[in-house]
């Protein structure tokens, strides 16, 4: 044990460094969130935010962390490591874990914003990062999960968090958009009317946050796969080369070039998002006449949630064809939105449950076996590649989205249900109509700046 | 000599990365300066920030960084590496040492905006980079300084800079506060009036990046510490498995687990600002009713640096108690700058030069001996841990507070009260009610923007 | 070659790590041209830069990445990794030098703000990023170039792209900023009229984005030169510690000292934007009396833009002459530019094409030979070090800076010429006038402000 710590300390070195720039990712959502959001509750999302990430520490400190990487308990949870001094092994960062557990809940921020109380969302956060997220995560990545643990010839995959991030976030995000009902104005007589950001460029510059924080987010990730493996073939003694180098073990894999696999990942989840974007862009502006930056931010985004479950398992031609399919996604799950009159800001539940989904049930059909095995060890991949166990992974990445969506389901349509009933989760029609900012916070944002009159102050415009 | 340069290059290498992070720190100060600022001056602190980056670099290339981690003359200064043409030694990247300078001067620019003359902060940089700082830098930090060297079995401790860098920019931020006097209008009939600042959303952004820059801040200087002990290994021949592998030395004290240490790092510094922001917000809108988010940020920032001196020394539940203590300073030390009537637009004095005074001297309680023995190689810690020499840590952490703040206190005084004789430390009244921008920045940061008359061109509201 | 693998991997970690942070350039770039636009042009600017990353993702996967660093053909251009799954080789990671891609093509963005068709620009972005700036990357990179092949004592040094990368933009730019021509009332009977952007904090805040995504661009750029010289001399049998070690190989060369030489690169680039900055300022505010944030904003970048080309090969005294020329050619360029009455928005044409010739050709006086021969086994320098091979130097440099300007020259033209007669270059003027937003885009990009009403949807004021 002793020899792996120093074998693999360089990948944990690596961690803490994309850990800081997955943080980013926190600056990334605020900014989005503040730029779509109406002058008037510009504090108030900031805040919000804020103390997400604040709540979300404390939280993964005491118990998350150890719910998602303790030792297993019966493949379900973990259960050591409570209030821990540090990281729980060579690659399982503390830092790194807790960006990803805060990317999770910040998911859910967009779709409640302005209209959700000021004691709503840090309980949600409470509940999202002590129990859903963790257990969801254990599921997903804990080599000792009843979900890894059910076939000895494949695992489900999900490289850094189609499910256990995006999937679990945006559908907590979708049940509370619709059970919090929209903001005021924004579904009128059956119609849908705009209600634009008050700062675009916050919101554009924002994407480019995400985007940012995302690179941490999927390359930092393969060193964890990376680090378990070496610390798999240290364990089973057929470690050499290793005990004298701090570098990653040689591709030995048939297929898998002599090249960076984090480069790999970049390329992937780059070029998904590249097609996603100019795809949704082009369909949208030939068909409206407009071309709206917003449907190239958010396809964008949509093609990272896409490419991030897949992009360390799959070719970079089928990283084209996860854009493809992200892009077809977003316009339509955008669409349906407004039809079934749910107001999500930002529209997160398209981008990122349902994207997360897609993302993580496409491996079954594309992710290359070389690659699967360069980075887990299993020799398995997906249908195109006709191998013979390709049903298994395929069945496997259902069974592992349906699991993960039904622990989400379950307990957010509980809490959204119980605030709901004790009248804590929406703020009252006086307030929504003022702005949070002159309610709750002391005033406006930009104190020196004259509004547009008739859309301060109200929903309507 | 050679062989170290090999082994720990890799450790110079990760200090390269996290110095860029670092860098960011900058961004954050700016964001937070204009957002606290009236619109009036945004070109003025854009400007005055910058100049100061680009100062600072030419005086620690010409004497700054010699006068820190150059050899050292007597224990008090360095005096080898003027006008260097890169680093100093493996670990003494000038690089990364720049931006903690940058830091320390960055801090005090908070507490003289909006009213100190175009002269006076280039002047005050000469001074803090050229010699101030590299001054307190070389005593708490320079393995041969008087401070270091006056016990064998314990030393005085300060993990990324609360005394040099906190303490040193806060409390010439402090007297320079005082000195220049309050903004026109901040206190009028004995009672302060809120200045609320134009942009409340670039400061908290800017409290993020702040954040953000943190993490390269404080886990980057866990490799120094690494890397000292490593060439200190080598230099005693201890040294094996070493000069065969360029990762860290696995941590051979009982009791610190195999984790990345600057994991620990990172999860301290983050308990700590967290428990410290919530707390204070808690408390402040119980108080008050408002739930403020200048509170939240400034109070953050506050955890951040009561971690700075500790995190990589403390346990986590001593981080929490970091983090109440930092609650507590920053809730009475707001309150003291109003009752003094000192105006400090950004709480800088409180949030840096009292809480990084207050997280040096909790070391003295709370540095556990395991930790101080990893990162340092002394066998001592604080006297909670009923250490045998518990006192012995205290003792040196207050003679080293003292130290420092002596000796900032006396050259603060100094330089404001020369600037202040000489006319040349505060811009005229008409300036300041006109706006520096107009004055002497050809014209105002927003020129699209309507503004809210009686809120532009005077400091009243 | 396996083994070289190995050996190098984690110059190639590194290097997704310092890719990162070059992405940011692109944050900085886009809040520049944001800051610096008006009101009315925001959404244009946000979506303009945003499509330009995506179409340069999909062309350099295609073919841009195979020209550039595919196996030579004749020493022209490169014709193997079509469509390629990862990196090609060790340290020619795939996603670092894309975005070396993107900051040549981002550069032509500014050059063309405000007025520019929603066509031309995304075109220019294939010709320049499948073509032009592969071939030119080509010559100066790839070791089998006729450029690089045409002495054995000595070679051509771009360290980080002055002729491949800002050369080459910035000369596209002012080609089409000339040919595009001014934006309406920007000269009006023979005299420049100011037109001051309409948020200088975002302007300057993207200075600072930017310096701090060149750290990246520099300072990682360092670990392609040490990668390749470990590359090769592992092919040539001379490695022997480096098979146990994956650290850099000892600087063996006189006269290097035991520094790491990125921290050279930091510090150098550093000095130049500094020295040039305030040079630049200081002249400008006697001559003017004002002190203006957009000349300290701009020669920084000049500044660091005379050192992309230099700052590996150079010593800091060298980077302060560097500077001073830096700041000269800033002022004068930006004066004629004026008085040709060439309208460039973000003087990017002076910032990044005579910059970055400027320092290319420098080289021929100030390169180093003992850093030449560290990072590229060539012993030549610069003539001041009075190198026999001195002349042989500053004749390649010659060479190489005609070649690529030729080479960019030719194409800028072409492109223009032919868009310009297609009609498709330039956008009608009710347009311009009314704003890109407006006409474009759905809708102005702060619906809630209230702006000044003769400044908004028109080009005078």
């Amino acid at each position: 044990m002793d020899s792996v710590a120093v074998q693999s300390a360089p990948f944990s070195d690596l961690l803490i460094l994309h850990g800081a720039i997955v943080f980013f990712l926190q600056v990334g959502f605020v900014s989005l969130e503040v730029g779509y959001g109406r002058s008037k509750n510009v504090k108030n999302i900031l805040l919000k935010n804020t103390v997400n990430i604040l709540l979300c520490a404390i939280v993964w400190w005491s118990v998350g962390y150890a719910f998602s990487f303790g030792v297993s308990s019966g493949g379900f949870i973990g259960t050591s490591g409570f209030f821990h001094d540090g990281s729980l092994g060579v690659v399982k960062i503390w830092f790194y874990s807790w960006n990803f557990c805060l990317a999770t809940v910040a998911i859910v921020s967009g779709c409640l914003a302005e209209r959700t109380s000021l004691v709503a969302y840090p309980l949600l956060t409470l509940v999202m990062a002590s129990w859903v997220h963790p257990v969801a995560s254990h599921w997903a990545w804990q080599r000792d999960s009843w979900l890894l643990g059910l076939s000895n010839e494949c695992r489900f995959l999900d490289f850094a968090g189609g499910a256990a991030v995006h999937l679990c976030g945006g559908l907590m995000g979708l049940v509370g958009a619709t059970i919090v009902g929209p903001r005021i104005g924004r579904f009128e007589e059956g119609r849908a009317k705009d209600m634009p950001g008050h700062d675009v460029s916050s919101a554009a510059i924002g994407t480019l946050f995400l985007w940012f924080g995302w690179f941490g987010f999927n390359c930092g990730t393969t060193y964890v796969y990376l680090g378990n493996m070496a610390a798999a073939a240290a364990a089973a003694g057929v470690d050499d080369g290793l005990s004298e180098t701090s570098s990653p073990p040689p591709p030995a894999i048939t297929g898998t070039g002599g090249s960076n696999p984090a480069d790999r990942v970049a390329l992937n989840m780059t070029l998904t998002a590249s097609v996603s974007s100019l795809t949704a862009l082009l369909f949208s502006s030939l068909r409206s006449g407009t071309v709206d930056l917003v449907v190239c931010c958010n396809a964008l985004l949509a093609g990272l949630v896409m490419s991030t479950p897949a992009c360390g398992f799959i070719t970079s031609w089928a990283a084209v064809v996860y854009g493809l399919a992200g892009a077809a996604i977003y316009l339509g799950g955008a669409r349906l939105l407004v039809r079934m009159q749910v107001d999500d800001p930002l529209e997160s539940s398209v981008v990122h449950f349902a994207c997360g989904m897609a993302g993580t049930l496409l491996l079954g059909f594309l992710a290359r076996p070389a690659y699967v095995a360069q980075l887990t060890g299993y020799n398995c991949g997906g249908l195109v590649y006709g191998a013979r166990k390709g049903g298994l992974l395929l069945g496997l990445q259902v069974l592992g989205v349906v699991a993960v969506a039904a622990w989400t389901g379950v307990f957010s349509v509980l809490v959204f249900w119980a605030l709901r009933r004790s009248g804590r989760l929406r703020v009252d029609q006086v307030a929504e109509l003022a702005g949070l900012d002159n309610m709750d916070h002391g005033g406006p944002a930009y104190p020196e700046f004259n509004l547009v009159p008739y859309n301060n102050g109200s929903g309507e415009r």
